[in-house]
């Protein structure tokens, strides 16, 4: 892997490589967040955080106002990109920011074309871990959170990798992509029409059937434009009820979809996953 | 003026606002950060924050972190654009990102066809604050701060006006425009070819003549990729030895920059700032 860039921050480091994927055939970058005194001899354990529909590694980086508690806990942050990238990438037809670039929605797509480079799963659960553990100053911890269609991709790999993953958090999840538009069209181009196919990328079906238990804290906000159409939180209540999973859903009043909620919310996620990640 | 977004944040509202402004003869957009209980029986002092080339309103409330330790403090942040804007405005003749459109300079140009529009000077000291302490839960207690070609409008702004704001702070100023690419090309350009002009909008100069104090506070990384050529610092140093004025001047090793180096500092300016206000 290439470094691009370097930007020292509260002591620490924010890193941004280029790599060749295997998984999705093409060149990646993420970006990486190292607190002060991360070395080979102490490394530290990492939380994974997975953006939203159009974004890149940097809007996590940039907006969401992470790195001071970051800093201070002794946690690595890695930010991938949303989707494969480059001019040889199929993208959605009419360039629509809900699905192709920008939008891989972290499945492994089994259908022509997509299925060449959006494997975006297999990248976020394996070979990016992978490179990120062999490469820098990281323990095998992790932990994962993620925003909208990140979100759904944090919760979906947490609960399907509930060994492999400490804690998993959410701000405004698609938490039912079988059931919303977003969810439908992705879903049915990345996979196919045959639902059953979709059930392993929906969160509120894992969730209902899910026998492992891993932590679980979603954000809302009550003025999200996005709420009630794409994300419907509540199908994450009815589906943990049928378990004896934990889920911690926080619904805050007068709060939007942007990174401005993000940002006021985001100490307590890491809190939260830095607590099971033994930090504190 | 017009409401034109709102965030809620931190238990506070980023609200954005569009006005046609007489100083400047087109309409003007500026972004204001209001804590949680802010109100016209409770008003709050004001700091303001003045962007560097290529800005808007919205880099800092996007990237600087500033809003939750505003949001404990009780202090509103406003922050303007960065010039004037719209078609009919005139721009740098090779769209230059260091002059013109994003490059206003905070200066009153006196040299058409810059002096129709280009008056940042009197838009951020008089018609600004006039707008939001008559519209917005604010007093009329005022801190400055900026960043590059903001920390240069921060820093004259505040040394030429030390009655009506009460601290004034700058991360990686433009400080003696008069002698470097940047001030020459933009003051040369707004003020014309007689230099003597340039004095009053010359951070060093006006520090060496300064007859009343003014707390001063500057941040400047090391690494920092514009330091030798076009920001000096130490020129700030060498005119504040000449009077009583009181600079304090931060070097932060192996910073940069960008809005990393600003995010990781800026606390440290809020609470500056609100000694001086009274909020501490």
């Amino acid at each position: 892997m290439e470094l691009i860039s370097e930007n020292r921050a509260f002591g620490g480091r924010h890193l941004r490589y280029e790599h060749e994927a295997s998984t999705t055939q093409c060149k990646m970058t993420f970006a990486v967040y190292l607190p002060p005194f991360a070395s080979a001899d102490k490394p530290v354990p990492v939380l994974y955080w997975l953006s939203g529909l159009t974004c890149t590694d940097q809007n996590f980086m940039q907006k969401a106002g992470a790195m001071k508690l970051a800093s201070e806990l002794g946690m690595a942050i890695v930010a991938p990109d949303t989707s494969p990238r480059g001019d040889n990438i199929p993208d959605d037809d009419n360039g629509a920011y809900d699905f192709g670039l920008g939008a891989g929605f972290y499945v492994d797509a089994t259908q022509a074309p997509w299925n060449t480079h959006y494997q975006m799963y297999s990248y976020v659960t394996e070979e990016l871990p992978q490179l990120v553990e062999a490469n820098l100053p990281v323990t095998k911890e992790r932990a994962i959170s993620g925003h909208s269609m990140g979100g759904h991709g944090a919760l979906v790999i947490g609960l399907r990798n509930p060994n492999r993953y400490v804690s998993v958090s959410a701000f405004s999840p698609i938490s039912n992509p079988s059931d919303c538009p977003w969810g439908q069209k992705a879903l049915g181009n990345y996979l196919g029409s045959d639902e059953s196919e979709w059930e392993k990328y929906d969160t509120a079906k894992l969730l209902a059937g899910a026998t492992h238990s891993i932590p679980l804290l979603v954000e809302q906000g009550s003025k999200d434009e996005f709420l009630a159409e794409q994300l419907k939180p509540q199908s994450l209540v009815h589906a943990a009820q049928k378990t004896n999973t934990q889920l911690t859903l926080n619904m805050h009043e007068g709060y939007d979809h942007s990174y401005f909620f993000i940002a006021s919310f985001i100490d307590e996620h890491l809190a939260f996953h830095a607590g099971h990640l033994g930090l504190i």
